[in-house]
């Protein structure tokens, strides 16, 4: 039972994406076939500047279904199940989860969220619990296993594990589906664990692909305000009542 | 904290469901405009019988994309949140869950497993471990009020509550994902407590729109064979490679 | 071959929706089971106005996703391929479309663009034309026929028949993808005709569930400014960079 | 007004296809974190004969959510438009299709159905006919310009443009979407041109990755029944009601 860090790792994206997505764009507008275009686009006939350009003007009036033919899949580790239930709401990705019913979690991690950590009287009374909890878990998986019960007893006795455990997830999904994760989770509204995740993931996103994400984030940052009432405005962007 | 039972309660459906069926598969075959038949669908002139029996000849044969027009809202109390997080992974439904965040947790419920509650030393075990929980809960909650996170205090002490804790939720599937959830979850592979909201869930389904779902269940059900290899199959069925 | 108008039926939608939508956010974060409140939605004890003034100050916030769980099913007649082909990218909604494989079009219908019905001599032209597409159709067919072609000769002779021949469709959307679905096709830039169907579903939307559509339309209508470039507005919003 | 032929060009695919796929399947069952072992699976320490062994396995099982962390786009030219009508039906994928509103189409091609190819007499009626679709085409387009409608000339012009007017798309979907679209569309029952489309695509896919399409194909092909009715089998497969 120990504490465990959030990690993001990317595994995977569409090559040449940012000419993936210029091809997909004109193709809606050009005579020809972009397959006749493609070799250009790669050799740099076609420089990326002008591609980049075409595709964040696109993007930005609105038109954001082509951006979908671009993915990224990453696998995460250290997040917690509270998190990781969060984050598999969004139903436009793919997602492969490590199972609690087939991997022993005898040596549990955990995730302590930094409000707790930084109280030290609060992070001591989490910390003890998370013993009781690996206590708890062997305890239940013992008398399982002697009550001939050993095939199932991880699914059974996986009950008693907490909110707080760690998981290790490999989701995919296209830069419209990001575009949006990024629009709600990295809004100051989204819970700390989610927002960090997907702050780790843009940070690699705009790394890899900035004529999309760029100008990706909260959707304060996209609409030039704060859609949220004044009750859960984070104050960074005037609501959309106090625009002119 | 205290024992909560699964509870599952259709709140709405697609009204004239079969005829809406009968209906759209029609469409695709037929030269004229339904709209035109729709009151004969409805007095009875086309009698259900008749429209029952097309529709499942028709979904029989594969062509299931028409039975998506129906769609049915339940509301369920008495899933743990390892069963939600399960629940939620089915991608072409909608869910309104009940936050751990917003709802504070000082009355959890939970939900006890059947193989536990069946061997009094484990459910001894996991009822005190409840207790457990509760006061961390109640501890963690009280540390951050009084540190001035009163506004957090849930979200943060959340991180204790096992997934045995209770959820509530309010899902509205289609029939073909209702069908194809079916496939899965009433499977003897899938988990008791998922396969028990999924049984619930059938009877009432049958019972709503019997040309649908009188043949629904996991997938051996429809398949003839079960689809799963030889460490997995549960016998009730040949496995593929036993066919002639 | 004659001119075909619109036509836009509600078939079905789901029962006592803003009940529904009431209950599926309040579960959001509500102690209690919305199940054993649910009598008191629909009886009155709870009035339709506080439940639509809650719905519509969340939907306004940009919290959507709970509208999904209603959903409007229509049937349409009196729409071209062209815009039907326009229509089911749309992919978050379900379609059974007429088949042009399976139904003989020896009498096919056709769609009358405005602008060429306002100018006589682009009508006239247009009318010839259609006559032109009949005579091939049907000497097609009757060739396939005399070939021993038959039973494949509607989808073979259909290679002729124009965007503008007329289609009908059942088609079922929730509420999130319809208000989507209005936000691109009650735009100003959308092709005139899917702009008309949109109209037309827009006033039976609005006219049934108020709460959620009195407020739906272009994105204009929800942004506060016109997301297009300055080459495509239609100037009844200000431009984004032209907002203070 | 020419005939145009099918030609289909993969534009790109997920890189590391297998090993992403073998993570992902292994991320689900195995303690450790798939990112620690992604270095071994590219550099062979773990054999790709093995990771195609576990993916095949899984995949046959049934268990097909994995599959779908790999995509491929294709740029397509040489469909009609009847054929991208049916193909853009598939809503578990994106799309990027030429715009017959923003392409003036006064060299418009045009697919001939093989069957027609096949007899000299409809031949000759179908070219005749595309001639004609040319002019009308010409002359709408003349007339509009000519009464001041000349940047929606071509929007209102495609009307009269034929279901076989050719067409060019830009698409992408993942593997467990593309295994689906195989069942249903390399079916001798589907149309001739999306089938062509469909092995097209299939030869790809199987050369690029044949751990999951090696045994992809029409759904009989993995049923090993045919799940037609009597009337539309084409008889290379047993009946279900005639299997032992």
């Amino acid at each position: 039972m120990a504490e465990k860090k959030l990690r993001v790792e990317l595994l995977s994206m569409t090559p040449n994406a940012l000419e993936l997505l210029y091809a997909a764009f004109r193709q809606c507008y050009h005579a020809g076939f972009v397959a006749d275009m493609w070799p250009r686009l790669l050799n740099g006939e076609i420089p990326p500047e002008k591609q980049a350009g075409l595709v964040s003007r696109v993007l930005e009036s609105g038109h954001d279904s082509p951006v979908e033919h671009v993915s990224f899949s990453f696998a995460v580790e250290g997040i917690s199940r509270a998190c990781s239930h969060q984050l598999v709401r969004h139903r436009l990705a793919s997602y492969s989860q490590q199972s609690q019913r087939y991997v022993t979690e005898s040596d549990m991690e955990y995730i302590l969220p930094p409000a707790i950590a930084r109280i030290p009287e609060a992070r001591e009374r989490f910390e003890a619990f998370m013993q009781e909890v690996g206590s708890a878990y062997a305890d239940l998986r013992d008398i399982l296993v002697a009550h001939g019960r050993a095939s199932k007893a991880n699914e059974d006795a996986r009950f008693v594990l907490p909110q707080a455990a760690e998981t290790k997830i490999v989701l995919t999904m296209n830069c419209r589906a990001l575009r949006h994760f990024f629009h709600l989770r990295c809004c100051a509204r989204a819970q700390w664990e989610i927002r960090a995740l997907a702050d780790a993931m843009l940070v690699i996103c705009r790394e890899k692909l900035p004529a999309i994400f760029a100008t990706a984030g909260a959707r304060c940052v996209e609409l030039g305000y704060c859609p949220e009432s004044e009750r859960f405005t984070c104050g960074k962007y005037p609501l959309r009542k106090d625009m002119a």
